[in-house]
């Protein structure tokens, strides 16, 4: 069984077991999502880049719990609304390859309608 | 090879071939995230909660690529601190489940401090 | 005197006497704003639309609170980019009666291009 | 009046001629200034530090027209939530300078609470 999928049956029965189902519109697991999102931000906001790249381990940890969290909303808000992430990605890669070709794209993360 | 660590190994080499990595120090990461999050809060905005549980194609299309957006940078910037995803997922659902006991949490969403 | 002159007078002061100036890059700022508007989506995110137009007093007063650190955060970013808010949402009025005519936006919050 | 009344005012005809307040329910409003809130991040998000403190004048529009429409649905959540945001913002001051003293909070932008 795939790892996601995994995660999906597991947060159902915990959902389940707690009656949170209908709380679970996908419109609220949306801003769930996104503050969770923030959370993870937060670690990061009077960072310079460089200490970004090297976390101390009360700021890594931090930082793992709320990926956690980013993982656990996205995989209920896709379950809710019967879309495959992993899936959805793959298309995405292709997608951005044609969207940033190497030659056109090297170096700058303008948006390649700048470019 | 699990599906989250082929997506990751396909991002390094997306990310190598164009010179970005550069440009992925986590603190910028963690902001790309944020800002794809929002791109998916924003198909649900005007939405009621019932109308997000039957979504239209076009929003449910919509809602596919901006999830595809926040799982690929989620993983990029799990990459970039050298954390697993899935493993911090499965420890947090163990606290999870100890924060927010089945007999106290069923049927209200408020946090279980505040039960 | 302008009562947001007055705030980010306040503001300044504030800022030079913990000589947190340093901090203040508009880029940690942004994230700052994001942060906070991120709060405040959380005081929302388990209601109901309905609930959220009748707020329970704790509601109300953490509402108030977010409210007043986006305002803050907004004053601080505006002046370190030296952009007047007031201005600028004076002249965003004036395009957005262009953008959204009375007779085609009536009712519905599509976009104008999607009419 | 006061400067934000009037545009509190002004948003509240342009609603009310559009038939939008259906849609204004608080719980929308926050959406909707999240998203402005990361259109805003977006601004900065590939940027040094250094960089966002010297904008290009085209990064410095686009700042400008998020930065209203933070204020835009800032002042109308605020409004539908019967809260004043300037006074908000003038108590959140006073709670600011008791809950970061000089003396402790020069040059760190930890929170207090873990000085």
């Amino acid at each position: 069984m795939k790892e996601l999928d995994r995660l999906r049956d597991a947060l159902r029965a915990f959902a389940a077991a707690r009656d949170w189902e209908r709380f679970h519109a996908p419109k609220n697991l949306a801003m769930a999502l996104s503050v969770e999102a923030a959370e993870l931000l937060e670690v990061f906001q009077w960072m310079t880049e460089a200490d970004s790249r090297n976390l101390e381990p009360a700021a890594k940890t931090a930082a793992s719990e709320e990926i956690a969290d980013v993982l656990l909303y996205l995989i209920v808000l896709s379950d809710a609304l019967d879309i495959d992430p992993v899936a959805a990605a793959e298309r995405k890669m292709v997608a951005n390859a044609q969207k940033y070709p190497v030659e056109k794209a090297r170096g700058t993360h303008k948006k390649y309608t700048q470019l």
